[in-house]
């Protein structure tokens, strides 16, 4: 079913001004070696809302380990752009981050994944209503990007990583890069599990009446020296937030523990009865 | 070089409460199909300094695929543990999250990807002096984890997506996750450019002095009218944040202005004095 045929639907599922914001995005692929990666890197951008890919010389593309590692991400490699220079991938972006894990010297502002997602954000509450962009770029798998290609980028971003062995895969870094600019455009929501009523205050009162009546009956809490029982199990139960239909079943349990000391007392009182 | 053999080096390298803190996370990987997924997780743990990987029944493992998408992450799978069922997998952990892309029925709490590392580095202050651990927990890579195993866990987690597409990939998934926690331990620091001394006020204020007195020689600036020249050249240096090497350039640069004039003038007098 198309957009087109169910709009409704549609604004539903990617209900948004965040989507048309993150079409502002152009993700550039520098030199990618292996054409799986560029695949890997495109489901990476797409499960993150992203779509706008641009390759510049890639070493082989289109091909069939792109489709493959792209899974369900087809039609980002269907629109990906095919350029010779880096120039031309940055041609109409306003604002460009170059990823590099790797020290060295960079005239403007080096930022974390985080930060780099703050800032673009800004750029983007700025481009969206026209049609200029903001791109993520990312260098080679084995040396990343070149200087003279990070200096053409107004920033360079980097993702902490373990000292020891920071060389994540280049469909890593996309994914973190695309998570953390999902993130900060506000497009954070996830599913929640369904949920049921809440018990009331006084309900949650009764039971407690309830469970300390018969935590007496049974002789489990001695009204002479309580303790911490009472407090300890409101601790426990206020933490969990009780719903109504747990109050319930709390309940019920306690009155099978009355019916139990009922029958052992009606019990006691027949064998008082008998004369045994 | 070994840790042995230059402890300070190696101090240096992974310096760290924080990694003695991610040493507490363990990452299980529930009946994992392909084995390049496990060695691509492997791979995205080691990028974030974790290091401890259960593999609860793996259709395939140890495998050449693993070792291969692992890159340089081997320690990892070398001290992976292999083990039948998900429970014993979990032995020793105080607190579990369990991550599922898919809306479903679950007892607990479900929170976002940062909200889980948030309240993972809680949870690791409490049992870091401890033999205990945490866990992250992933299912297949068709269908995630199941119900019952998605019930054995303290929290479910989800990582925000694409509604028209949120099938991560399992390595990526592990990716961001780790990523998250190794950003909220506090071991998100990144690498910086060198910078050079910073100008001082009274250096920029000769600077400004120089170019207007420049800019008026050579007629671009009127003093009668200056309109907005002299301010928007500071408010653009100001963002920049001048360094003192570039003050000078600036003013090597004024100063052969200044000389071109004063060729220019005594090229007048002598057209003068000529009688031209």
């Amino acid at each position: 079913m198309t957009s087109k045929e169910n709009p409704n639907n549609c604004k539903a599922l990617h209900s948004d001004t965040e989507s048309a914001t993150l079409s502002h995005v152009r993700v550039v692929l520098v030199h990618t070696s292996h054409p799986g990666n560029i695949g890997a890197a495109a489901r990476a951008m797409w499960t993150m809302g992203l779509s706008q890919l641009v390759l510049v010389s890639p070493s082989r593309f289109p091909a069939p380990e792109a489709r493959a590692m792209a899974s369900g991400a087809d039609e980002v490699l269907d629109r990906a752009r095919r350029v010779t220079t880096l120039a031309e991938a940055l041609t109409g972006c306003v604002w460009a981050a170059g990823f590099s894990a790797r020290p060295r010297a960079f005239a403007g502002r080096v930022l974390t994944a985080r930060q780099m997602a703050g800032e673009a954000v800004q750029q983007l509450a700025a481009v969206s209503p026209s049609s200029k962009n903001i791109a993520l770029v990312f260098g080679t798998e084995m040396s990343g990007l070149s200087n003279a290609e990070l200096a053409q980028c107004t920033v360079a971003a980097t993702i902490p990583a373990n000292p020891r062995y920071s060389s994540l895969n280049l469909a890593a870094a996309v994914q973190v890069a695309a998570y953390e600019l999902r993130v900060a455009v506000g497009a954070g929501a996830v599913w929640q599990a369904p949920r049921f009523a809440g018990a009331t205050v006084d309900e949650i009162e009764r039971l407690y009446a309830h469970a300390e009546a018969t935590l007496i009956a049974c002789g489990f809490l001695n009204p002479e020296r309580p303790k911490r029982l009472l407090p300890r199990l409101r601790r426990l139960f206020a933490r969990a937030g009780l719903e109504r239909e747990e109050v319930n079943i709390l309940r019920g349990i306690l009155a099978e523990i009355d019916a139990l000391l009922e029958t052992t007392k009606s019990g006691d009182r027949k064998e008082i009865n008998s004369g045994k």
